[in-house]
C-alpha cells in the first residue's frame, strides 16, 4: 500500500489549523491545500486536459455512478482504465457515487447489503454493495478510492443521521477489507479514504472519526457538507471532524466549496477540495474574482473592455474583455463558458497556490483577512 | 489601395486550372487555395484564437448582419475593431450580410436603395444600403470587405436571377464608390472584392461577370452556390465564372463546401473557401476523415478505440480515441462538441496545406485521384 509515504505533512501554521502537505501517488504528487476540479462524466466541463495542465491541475475528481452508467465499465476497462481514457496521466480521485445514488437516481432502496436503484438517465435496474463500489473504482484505476456512504438531506433528524451514520461506517470496513484484498503488486497503488458522515450532530460527527480511524484509512472525507446548511453550521461540522481526525493523513471536504467555504475550512485544517461551482458558474458565465462574483452576461459589462479579473493570468484574463465574454453569452456562444470556466477553474488553483504559500510563510491569517476583506467588496 | 501586391499568383497547374498564390494583407499573408473557418458571431464555434493559429489558419471569416444586431457595430468600434475584440490579430474576412438578410431576417423588403428588413433576434427594424455596409465593415476594420448583393434560392426562375444579378452589380458599384472614399493614408488597407450573381444561368454570371471586372475589384467571389444546387450545377457555375474571371485576381467561393467540392472547385481555378461545415458537422459529432465522414456519436463507435483519422496530427487525434469521443458526445458534453470542431477544421487546414502542396509541385490530379479515392470509400 504504501500509505505511509502517501501523506507529509510539510508545515502547520501556528496561528490556526491550517497546514500544508503532499499527497504522493504513482502518477505524481498533489501539494495540499489542493483543489480538485470536477470532471463527473469523464471530462472536466468544456476543459481540455492540456489546459487543466496548463491551469495547474494536480488532480482531477470523477464520478464512479456516472462512469459506470455511461459509458459502462467494460468500455473504460477496455481502454486501459480512466486515465488514458479520458487522456489525463496525473491523477485521479473518483466518488464513490453514493450522493449521486442519493440525489439522481430513481426509485432507490437502501438496505444494510447496499443499495438498490434504478438509472436515472434510462431506468435500467441496479445494485451496488460496498465491495462493488471498491471494485469498480479499482477498475477505472483512480488513484484514490472512495467508498460507498450513505448521505442524508439537510436538515435530519438525529434517528436517520444516526443510522446512515452508522451504515456508513459499516460499509467502510467493508470496504477496506475488500481494498486489502486488491493484490497491489506490480500495480500502481490506490488508496481508499474513510468517510465521515452524521449529519449537523457534533457526537454523530465525533462517533463516525472515531469508528473509522479504528479501522484505519489513507485519509478521511468530510461527507454531506454543503448540502444545503447554513454556513457556520458548515464551519462548524467541518472543524469538529477536522480535530477528530489524526494529523498525519489528508482530509477532505467534500463538494465544499465556493472560495471563502475553503478559505475558512483550510482555517480549520482541512486539505483537499472539490466543486462544481468554477465550471458551472462558468458556464452560465460567472466569473469568480479577487473581488467576488460577476457575472459577466449582465448589461453593465456590455462595454467594460477589461478583463475578467485585473490580477489573473489565466488565458482568458490575457486575451479577452468581458464585454467580448457577455458578447459570446448572450449569443449562447459555447465558447463563452468555456473561457469563463476556464478562468475560474484558474482562479480556484491560484488561490490554493496562495493558500500553501501564506501557510509556508506563516502569513495565512492576514492573507486570508485581505483576500476575504476584497472579495465580500463589491465587484 | 496597394491591390496590386495584394494577390501574387505563384503558380499555375498545367494539367488543370488549379493555381497557388498568396494574398498579402497588413495582417499578414494567407496562402491559396485557402480555406477559411467560419466565425459568424465574431468567434469560430467552440474554438479559441490560439487553437485556430495552432491548426494553421491563416484567416477567419466574420459577419456583418450577426455582429450588426448583436453586440453591434458602437461595442466593437469602441473595443478598437473586431480583430481586438475577439482577440484574433490575422486578417478577417466579414461577409456582407446579405445571404443572411435572405435567409435570417424577418419581412424582408427590397429595392434598388437597399433591403428593410427586421432582426431575426428581436423583431428591430433596420434598413442596410450597399454604402453602409461597407462603412460598417470598415468599422469592423476587416482586412478583406464584401458589399451588399442579392442572393436568389435554388430553384429560381431566370426573370428574377437576372433582376437579382443586376440589382448585385448595382450595389457593387456604390460599394466600390463608398469604398474609394475611404481615407486609406495611415490605416490598414481594406480590400474590396465584387460578388458574382447568376443563379444557374451561364449567360447571366457571365454578364455578371463582366459588368464587375469593368468596374475592377480586388478579388471576385462566386456567390449563390451550395444553396441546395446539385453539385454538378454548382461545379458547372464555378468553372464558367473562374473562366471567365480575371487571372491576377484571387476568386472565391463563398459558402463551399465539402471537402470533395473545395478540390473540384480548386480544379477550376477557385482560390478561396469558406464554410460551415467543419464547426457545424463537428457540434453534431461527425468527424470528416481521409477516409470519409464518421459520425463518431453512433454505436459502431463505442469501443473504437482509434483516433478520428489515423493519418491526422491534430491535438484531438493525438489524444482521444472515438470512443471517449462517442461518450463525450453522447454525454452532451461540450468537449465533444469541440474537440471534433478542432479536428474538422485542422483536416481542412491540411488538406488546403496538400492541395497547395501538389499544385506547386505538378501532382494536383494526381492527388486529388487518391484523395477522393479514399474519401469515397467507406470509413
Amino acid at each position: 500500500m504504501g500509505e505511509n509515504n502517501f501523506f507529509t505533512l510539510i508545515h502547520k501554521d501556528a496561528s490556526s489549523n491550517a497546514r500544508c502537505g503532499r499527497l504522493l501517488t504513482a502518477r505524481g504528487a498533489i501539494d495540499t491545500p489542493c483543489f480538485m476540479p470536477v470532471g463527473t462524466q469523464g471530462t472536466v466541463k468544456t476543459l481540455s486536459p492540456q489546459e487543466l495542465k496548463e491551469a495547474g491541475a494536480q488532480i482531477v475528481l470523477s464520478n464512479t455512478y456516472h462512469l459506470f452508467l455511461r459509458p459502462g465499465l467494460e468500455i473504460i476497462e477496455k481502454a486501459g482504465g480512466l486515465h488514458t481514457f479520458m487522456s489525463w496521466d496525473k491523477p485521479i480521485l473518483t466518488d464513490s457515487g453514493g450522493y449521486q445514488v442519493f440525489s439522481l437516481a430513481l426509485l432507490r432502496k437502501i438496505s444494510d447489503e447496499g443499495v438498490h436503484f434504478q438509472s436515472h438517465i434510462d431506468g435500467m435496474r441496479h445494485f451496488f454493495t460496498p465491495q462493488d463500489i471498491v471494485r469498480i473504482q479499482q477498475v477505472l484505476g483512480s488513484d484514490i478510492i472512495m467508498p460507498l456512504d450513505e448521505c442524508v438531506h439537510y436538515p435530519c433528524g438525529r434517528d436517520q443521521a444516526e443510522v446512515a451514520m452508522e451504515r456508513t461506517v459499516s460499509w467502510a470496513k467493508k470496504s477496506r477489507i475488500t481494498h486489502s484484498a486488491i493484490p497491489q503488486q506490480g500495480t500502481r497503488p490506490q488508496y481508499l479514504f474513510g468517510i465521515v458522515q452524521g449529519a449537523t450532530y457534533e457526537d454523530l460527527r465525533i462517533r463516525c472519526c472515531e469508528e473509522l480511524i479504528e479501522t484505519g484509512f489513507d485519509g478521511y472525507c468530510i461527507g454531506g457538507l454543503s448540502v444545503g446548511e447554513p454556513k457556520n453550521l458548515m464551519y462548524n461540522m467541518a472543524g469538529i471532524c477536522a480535530g477528530a481526525l489524526p494529523q498525519g493523513k489528508p482530509r477532505y471536504a467534500m463538494g465544499v466549496g465556493l472560495p471563502d467555504d475553503i478559505i475558512e475550512a483550510v482555517t480549520l485544517g482541512v486539505d483537499m477540495f472539490d466543486c462544481v461551482a468554477p465550471t458551472r458558474y462558468g458556464r452560465n458565465g460567472t466569473a469568480f474574482t479577487h473581488t467576488g462574483e460577476i457575472t459577466v452576461r449582465n448589461a453593465p459589462y456590455a462595454k467594460d473592455y477589461g478583463p475578467l479579473d485585473d490580477m489573473c493570468a489565466c488565458y482568458t484574463c490575457k486575451n479577452f474583455s468581458r464585454a467580448y465574454l457577455r458578447h459570446l453569452c448572450n449569443a449562447k456562444e459555447m465558447l463563452g463558458g468555456r473561457l469563463v470556466s476556464l478562468h475560474n477553474v484558474y482562479f480556484y488553483l491560484e488561490l490554493m497556490r496562495a493558500i500553501r504559500q501564506a501557510v509556508a510563510e506563516g502569513t495565512f491569517l492576514a492573507f486570508k483577512k485581505t483576500f476575504l476583506g476584497n472579495y465580500h467588496e463589491k465587484a
